[in-house]
């Protein structure tokens, strides 16, 4: 049977009047702020509103089903679609991108990547920089969405591990969705605010701590500064930065957990522990070189490593200083740990703990079993074993991942773009990470001198990384339509 | 229980012997060219046997019982040892190599890679440089032996899919093996003679077509010249070429079961047309760029493009021209390339053609699954379903080896070695390849310059990926030892 299309464009409609809603409340900022950008958000909304309209009225009279394989078009549907609407305002100067600029811009925005083809931010209009980070904050709200309703259903890449409890249980789980997304709301909002309050409390401008919070916790990173974290000079507030970044890369559902009854070796989050772990080692490891080979004091070498190494594994992308200017080493870690990501059904993107950590062990097993062959040991995660289809999800993910890596570098090659900045920019565009390695595209540049051709691949890259691979390699299955 | 320590040892003092004896062949063809090199190979030859003979005289009166676990230990010995033993001739002038590039070329020699650290091969002695070539072919039937008959009892990486048939009955499979080994042996002369006389018949001076015929039938790319096949300029030998690398890197068991009766698809080898399969797309894609991007002419195009790229999918490591000169999409595409890897059960090293295929299955299975959750479909792999327990042992190996890959490369680029050349000499390294990327280590150059640590971390890492990782990896498990 088709996916029905109806139920995907009339909830698409209802996602583009949230978007136009979003640039009409940014005309009252620049209203507010007369920062002269009034006028161009009122219009974009108005145009946004005019096409969210069109796909409402089109499916009147239907029936609305929405099914989960309808829920996979319309989400390849939205997350494709809105950031071209998003983009609207960032074409009219001061911003004056043109539309692939302002696309990739905003793919980079919702897909909570950070990698920005603009400079010149700490003299952008109000309403502009808010915009960026509202859709940057959106974006999260979309992907945890997805991470814990849809993905899990589909099977992708191992997720099945981490579908909600009830679920297996009854087709219907719109109630008990309803419930989980309400807490989990509440959960992204209260972290938000308390990452705005601190980062105020700790010296931002309350303009930029609203901005940063609403980047931080979706681990995206677009900044209101070209200098991001770097623009504040302060340890407190990157060692807050750390602290917030982890908060938005941890499993939502984990903090449900952690204050239901039970014991604490039930209620802590089998991924939040091995990303803490991962974070610590990468970090102390790093620290250890700034310290031994380039001469950093000790403070100062735990605080850059702690915020640029969490900000990369939980795929943030704020940067505190231009560490790949401390010479290959620190290129290519950082390079390998935007590889890494952080817990599913958190906002973090790339592989994540959990596949690291059951293909780790499948390995570990394997290399056991070539010296007792007659040994059978189940995989185990956590307190569950795990079934073969579920060992096969993570190695196909894992797999993939690898492939789509590999098409999209030689794509980009042959775009002209040198190896460093073809596989890092590739690396960090699927793993939703934001600076890649290098002068260009590192943390000191920024992505505006890619090709026109680049910035269309990379953006299809996030979004490609955003949806797990598999939740648009599907549409694109014969099968999906039977 | 222990392995037996010494039925490994004796065997390796065996080992050892044809070593000297290889030495002191040397040393007639030495005293016949009267290259001046037949002092040294006679003392380098008596040393080796020296040590040869204390390992045989310590296990005077032990039992001998090598068992599979005993050969795994005698395997991973041999391959570290052997290459020490034989660098020896290196040492003195006109080689004049340091003992750690000694030792770099002659594990690139024995495990069949090709990368060199020595430059002005047109002007040395001719026993130096059938001593190379003449390593790589013992190592091409090396890694032919245990590919077959060790590796897959060992089920690394899903090898158990190609154990001899008759070996599920019995544990005692030495009539067996006497007979396969017999029989792929002569497959493998009878394939150096045809390619030997092939290149003397298209023009290569007798020496050097014996030379190249000992080193394309183990895909290994040791030449006795700077510029590689490039010297002989000469498009008929570059396609002998292509056929016999090809050759080399087909299943050695596949040509004794062509030969046998049945119909043409069970005789016709699986990995074999998968292998042909890639090389002509990846012949036809780079020509295609070459004529259209560089302005080749076709026969020019085809020609250069189905020499390197089978060379690198090969993992010979022969170039005829500088690829890497042509830009981004081309350095690219041979490391990409790098990681593709000939057949199981021949002298190719990297990932391999099979395991690609099942992981694809895998893949695509995945994705039919994501939108069809209750159709249960096996993967098959020609004829037969794949186990949960091959599934899972392929999974582990392509992890273990892009895991072995990163830490590897980040080894390299904490001694200072760049993204390009840490990267492209890991994956060169890891599948046996040969040449690099870029202008030090590329086809133009060699791997002299490359300080002393990475060429020790190198050449451990040609003997990993040689052994397939786990070869390796088992001796560190204290279950191996149990």
């Amino acid at each position: 049977m088709l996916p029905q299309v109806w139920p995907a464009i009339l909830t698409l409609g209802w996602i583009l009047f949230a978007t136009a809603a979003g640039e009409g409340v940014m005309a009252l900022v620049a209203l507010a702020a007369a920062d002269g950008m009034a006028t161009e958000f009122a219009v974009t909304a108005a145009v946004t509103a005019a096409v969210a309209g069109a796909c409402v009225l089109t499916t009147k009279g239907r029936p609305f089903d929405l099914r989960f394989r309808d829920a996979a078009l319309l989400t390849v549907l939205s997350w494709f679609l809105v950031p071209a609407f998003a983009a609207l305002p960032l074409i009219p100067a001061p911003a004056a991108l043109s539309f692939v600029d302002a696309y990739f811009e905003m793919a980079s925005g919702i897909t909570t990547t950070g990698s920005t083809v603009m400079a010149g931010l700490d003299t952008m209009p109000a309403s502009i920089l808010l915009w960026r980070s509202t859709v940057q904050w959106l974006g999260g709200v979309g992907i945890i969405g997805l991470a814990i309703i849809i993905l899990p259903f589909l099977k992708i890449g191992g997720m099945q591990l981490f579908r909600l409890e009830s679920s297996d249980r009854s087709e219907n789980l719109l109630p008990n969705v309803r419930g989980v997304a309400k807490a989990v709301g509440n959960v992204y909002l209260a972290l938000t605010l308390a990452c705005f309050l601190t980062y105020w409390g700790l010296g931002m401008a309350p303009f930029d701590a609203l901005n940063h919070a609403f980047t931080t916790l979706p681990t995206a990173g677009f900044s209101t500064h070209d200098a991001s974290f770097g623009y504040f000079n302060s340890p407190a507030l990157e060692w807050a930065g750390v602290v917030f970044m982890a908060a938005g890369a941890f499993p939502f559902l984990a903090y449900i957990r952690l204050v239901r009854p039970g014991s604490l070796r039930e209620r802590v989050d089998r991924q939040a522990v091995m990303l803490v772990v991962i974070l610590a080692l990468a970090t102390l490891a790093f620290a250890a070189w700034m310290v031994l080979a380039k001469g950093y004091d000790i403070g100062t070498a735990l605080t850059k490593s702690a915020f640029n190494v969490t900000s990369v594994v939980t795929t943030s992308g704020f940067v505190s200083f231009d560490y790949t200017s401390l010479g290959a080493f620190a290129g290519m870690l950082f390079f390998l740990l935007s590889f890494v990501g952080g817990c599913t059904g958190s906002t973090a993107g790339a592989l994540k703990v959990f596949r690291l950590e059951v293909m780790a062990k499948i390995a570990v097993q394997h290399i056991h079993r070539a010296g007792r062959p007659h040994v059978v040991a189940p995989i185990r995660y956590g307190a569950r074993v795990l079934s073969d289809d579920q060992v096969a999800s993570v190695g196909a993910f894992v797999f993939l991942y690898f492939a789509a890596f590999a098409v999209i570098s030689v794509m980009l090659s042959a775009l002209g773009l040198d190896m460093e900045v073809a596989l890092s920019s590739t690396a960090q565009a699927l793993g939703n990470v934001g600076p890649g390695i290098g002068p260009i595209i590192g943390p000191a540049g920024n992505f505006s001198s890619l090709p026109d051709a680049a910035k269309v691949i990379l953006s299809f890259a996030m979004i490609l990384g955003r949806l797990e691979i598999l939740g648009v390699l599907i549409l694109f299955m014969p099968s999906f339509y039977r």
